[in-house]
């Protein structure tokens, strides 16, 4: 009886929770403002605090704390955001995300005109329309050797 | 060729915040304290800020200015968020959504651990399983007619 909760509807809601994340990151601003940086870390906080499946909010508050959201611009956020999920992944016995589509994956459709606005700039991360949406089964990946993959240098920071 | 986006896209983020942003709503503390009131304000606030799609976030951005979350605790916040959805249906030609059944659609599938902890009772919106998920073409509902339907008392806050 207890503890058992409805897996389809708690993964639906997963479903839905992952692209609003991932398509936020990927449309953060290219390199953010202190201000920027500060708004990202507090919603991300505030996302774990008030997702409404209490276990997997309190999963995901370990996950920020043990890996703090990257916030210096979009790639940084971007890949340490499919850093993160796929943790997640790796938990739950799911496959792992390549972390080089997620630019190409999560876009959101957004007008022209965005792409003027301060931030707004989409596709950044997409290395060829052509490319192949690859989901590969890989759990040696770490945010640093996908970060290395990329030829961009961000900052890592972790904490314990 | 400008302004255009794709609306597909963008329709499936909206689909995917949306129903979030309920879940979210009902999974809210029955009576918040002062620190919740204020995560979920300024977590909506984030939300709005950072919402990948510039125009959308800007249009919700005003929705928020020009009525403000209600946030004393679940049934004021579900009702409020059923409330704006239905100003963006309005303002889209979409269907209005029947706020009676708001708290029945948007289900977690959380565990029944989860019940007992703080603000996670679930089910609190529920007015009966058998009830019929109905959706109305209904223009002139507002958030007070809504809360008068349902019988309960909550702060109704607008400014300007």
């Amino acid at each position: 009886m207890p503890h058992l909760g409805n897996e389809t509807l708690k993964a639906e809601l997963g479903r839905a929770a992952w692209k609003l994340f991932h398509t936020t990151l990927a449309r953060f601003p290219e390199s953010a403002s202190v201000d920027e940086r500060t708004a990202l870390a507090q919603y991300l906080a505030l996302f774990a605090r008030l997702y409404p499946c209490g276990e997997c909010a309190g999963h995901f508050q370990k996950l920020l704390a043990q890996y703090p959201p990257q916030t210096s611009g979009r790639v940084a956020a971007s890949q340490w955001g499919c850093f993160v999920h796929n943790l997640v992944n790796e938990r739950l016995g799911k496959e792992v995300f390549d972390c080089m589509t997620v630019g190409e994956t999560y876009k959101c459709g957004c007008a022209e005109e965005d792409k003027k606005g301060k931030g707004k700039k989409e596709g950044e991360l997409v290395r060829g329309e052509k490319e192949k949406k690859e989901v590969v089964k890989k759990t040696g990946s770490s945010l640093e050797e996908n970060l290395e993959r990329s030829g961009r240098k961000i900052e890592v920071v972790r904490e314990g």
